[in-house]
């Protein structure tokens, strides 16, 4: 007797127990690989945009010597420049941190969706932000140049030049993470997952 | 004597000569609709963020009374905002056209894979450009305040404030078609195509 669904020449029957989505796992596999790739170039940028942000706030929060020089939180946007750098400096060691997560456990911290709409407009927003307070600080240690806080304690001067400089390279790699979250983004929008890259 | 290709039960002759590739062409026509939509609200966007950046422009330049009042182009960070502002209305300008040509005749102005990498470097650029212009200037408008240049000429900073922020308004504009050009280049970039939304 004739089984119902019989094996037709150059079939082999499968020596496991095989479900239908083995074969979408295998393509995920490769996906996978890529996506880790992917992921490591992220962490590095975070990584560095930690350093350069962390770094500007040091610069900025130390930035004051005796009582009679002056102080960072006596000037608006130097304490805007410490207060964006700071919070770059947190949000990169969360990220470094979810990124570490996703690398070492192939999945994200947040629900997927939430995860990647949530680093990108975060990224977005803070690059915004770091530049606008970089640039606000630029201006400032400009004006402040040929006056007296300047010529008295030029040590003052120099040091939130350094910050706001410091500021500027965080931005730049803060950017780059962007422009990556943003891939990443539109491509879990459009395929409904962000390891077909 | 049969024909070697009979018509099926159901089956209709073709009322026309058709290709094999009028399929395609069929579902493209879908997407090149959806594409319109897309490159409506992107013209939109850039509409506001030129009428916006123009008039940023011509408040700062118009911004200078008598011989004794101050003129922008004292001050540096003035000069930025009224630069930044130029160059975005033109490119603005510039990408109007090109949204409409792509509009009306359905082809873009560059080839495709330039104008979408065109675009989206540029607008990620000008907007980063815009608001570190703005913050600039509106850094160097609050130094202004309670300085006699204000408290003698008040309505060359009330002018002044006016313009950095018609910038900050350009920015957002920026800001948002930099996100849709964003999408359409990962779009070109995963399916070789801008169609594919």
């Amino acid at each position: 007797m004739r089984s119902p669904q019989p094996l037709r020449n150059g079939d082999t029957p499968s020596p496991h127990h095989r479900t239908p989505d083995q074969h979408p796992h295998f393509h995920s596999t490769v996906a996978l690989r890529k996506l880790r790739r992917f992921n490591l170039l992220i962490l590095l940028f975070r990584f560095a945009a930690f350093c350069f942000s962390l770094a500007s706030s040091v610069f900025m929060v130390t930035n004051s010597g005796g009582s009679d020089s002056p102080h960072w939180y006596d000037f608006g946007a130097f304490r805007f420049v410490l207060a964006a750098n700071s919070i770059v400096a947190l949000y990169s060691l969360f990220e470094m941190a979810a990124s570490v997560w996703e690398i070492s456990r192939g999945d994200t911290l947040f629900p997927e969706s939430l995860q990647v709409w949530f680093d990108f407009c975060h990224d977005q927003v803070f690059a915004y932000l770091l530049i606008s307070a970089a640039s606000a600080g630029t201006e400032l240690a400009r004006t402040l140049k040929g006056k007296e806080t300047c010529t008295a304690t030029n040590a003052f001067c120099v040091q939130a030049d350094i910050a706001t400089a410091l500021g500027f390279a965080g931005f730049l790699f803060l950017g780059f993470s962007s422009l990556l979250s943003g891939f990443r983004l539109v491509c879990f929008i459009i395929s409904g997952s962000r390891l077909h890259l």
